[in-house]
């Protein structure tokens, strides 16, 4: 088992990975004071329930003595909703979640993003676990940032809420479709691009074994991925101002998400043209061409897309990029790379020039 | 002009009191850090907006150079709703609210607790300000506390969000209805229940001076009341303990809301009940009788209900009770007054005996 602490002062928690995780689940919930008389609230979904981490999950945390409760909801970006919020906090009530109970999230992004806003929200704020079971959550599941989606725009209602711990089991990686293998290791790659040039070219000269999911490789890249995370983070909780380079390829890939209707491109997908897109710019604004090579080279490498879906009209994502958080005070607000695992924070990339990108990724060679 | 702070270390923010402080907005604000380069949204009701107070306002602003958009949502505690959150987030998205933009909460308390959880929840929490336009809303805008409503209970799904800064215009309080004003000086009276006799017995001696309207006399309890909250938040910010006696009458008081359907009662009316009854609990468990011969006299002279509506049903009441956010591991959490201007938590208290509470509050000679 490897295990690294998100150090946020009192709000510092620790993340577990290793193979067969969720049987010491109950262990690791006491040792962290989650409550065993207040009811304990497990949210997944569909796809997870029929794998059965679910049924796994529920056992061990019963025989460990919790008072257990579960909701499943359907797979998929559309149940961050407040819809769906709010059915799900109906029954955290409906089952007696009170102020000293524990959500926890099994699943992906999308669940730990709408479980965590529930448990951000009901009674102003309770405990929250992630037990993430894709590569992608790796991500998401660490640094507390909880959201639903509004019609407009994505992860636009939520909170900062850390949670208590984050337990990551990569024999529940084992079932993902190859598809979400790639997407999710879009992020993984990511937080090389902006931190660590030595883990681009390992996960450049591993990309195989990444991909084929060995057990060894995929436990040292998540390893590596949540580290970088958890460093940026404790670093800047709020985003106030470093931990913005944790965007880098989102400001084009949320405008690319919005688009295409969150269905078409995977998050990871959109993530790695953006990026692309993202090392076009650096190398426009003076970086070496090699950040461009290089980038495109390792997405393509683990299977990721590279070129933007010609069909997607330049001027809906110029229009839905100014719709999302990064615009500020009337600047868009664009992570650079300056070199492979270094970006910058520029704050004055002009609309024309990001459209002149948005065009290049469309005629990319993949 | 009367000013305390609240104190709460980074989040620190003053609260001021005054007759025409509406004019001093655009200083204040200024002076406050607040931007003037994105855009700032009011928040307000209909009947606010009837009354001029919001053309008054955006006037002020607008002459100090900020870019202000409003947003009117009709009166009452309906508008606490997860639909009415999802308008305004639309809304805020239209014109362009950005992380540095500013929410203004311009009326009592609903406006203050749904306009604070836009703010705490749009790309995860602007900036806030309160600017209460009811006596009730000198508690509500102090604190932070923050929430929409769930179909199933009051106040479920919100956030502990502090606000930039408070301001208090006494002038706004003189179109009042007098129900209202006596509604809003339960929560003036239950400020000195639990932490301050003199006060206490000031109300006492001034409240023909208070229902009246008397801006000295009102000034000086808005004083001493949002003093005597912030006091309180001040030790303990996100109620782990402490904090739980602001909530003296609200375990009943709630429940009473909730069952007379949130319009029969209003909520400083539905307090002064639970506070009777908080006052009798007293009695049995050991206080002098006077805590509740002094309880029950002080709100009568502030023009408020003392007596629970006998049509109410007592299992609804005791079933919204156990739905209550005080219900917490299986136990009540109850504030009961020990003397006059002292409460204690009690988390013994038997569900038969708030039952036998109720039935006696049904009774209640007026």
């Amino acid at each position: 088992m490897r295990e690294l602490l998100v150090e946020l002062g009192e709000r510092t928690y620790p993340i577990y990975i290793g193979e067969g995780l969720l049987n010491a689940a109950g262990d690791l919930f006491t040792q962290r004071g989650i409550s065993a008389k207040s009811p304990l609230m497990i949210i997944t979904d569909e796809n997870v329930v029929a794998q059965g981490h679910l049924d796994k999950l529920q056992a061990v945390l019963i025989a460990a003595g919790f008072k257990v409760v579960t909701s499943v909801i359907n797979p998929g970006e559309s149940s961050k909703s407040l819809l769906v919020l709010e059915k799900l906090i109906g029954q955290a009530l409906e089952e007696g979640l009170d102020r000293k109970s524990t959500i926890v999230a099994l699943g992906g992004g999308v669940v730990g993003d709408l479980a965590g806003f529930v448990a951000a929200s009901y009674m102003r704020g309770i405990k929250f676990i992630q037990v993430p079971t894709t590569i992608l959550a790796h991500d998401s599941s660490v640094g507390g940032k909880v959201a639903v989606n509004h019609p407009m725009a994505k992860n636009i209602i939520g909170a900062f809420h850390q949670p208590e711990l984050v337990l990551y089991d990569l024999e529940t990686l084992q079932t993902l479709p190859k598809r979400e293998v790639s997407a999710g290791l879009s992020e993984v790659v990511k937080h090389g691009l902006i931190w660590d040039e030595e883990f681009v070219s390992w996960c450049d000269e591993n990309a195989e074994r990444l991909t084929a999911l060995d057990a060894d490789a995929l436990g040292y890249a998540l390893f590596k991925g949540c580290s970088v995370k958890a460093a940026v983070v404790s670093k800047d909780e709020r985003e106030n101002d470093l931990r913005a380079i944790l965007n880098l390829g989102h400001t084009i890939g949320h405008a690319l998400e919005a688009v295409a209707g969150y269905g078409e491109l995977l998050h990871g997908e959109a993530i790695s043209i953006g990026m692309v897109g993202a090392a076009r710019l650096g190398v426009k604004l003076g970086a070496s061409e090699e950040v461009y090579t290089v980038t495109k080279r390792v997405l393509s490498r683990v299977g990721l897309p590279v070129k933007l879906p010609p069909h997607l009209d330049t001027d809906a994502i110029m229009e839905a990029m100014l719709h999302d958080k990064k615009f500020m005070e009337g600047t868009i607000v664009f992570i650079v790379p300056v070199e492979i695992g270094k970006v910058e924070i520029n704050k004055s990339v002009s609309a024309a020039l990001v459209r002149e990108i948005v065009e290049q990724l469309k005629q990319e060679a993949v």
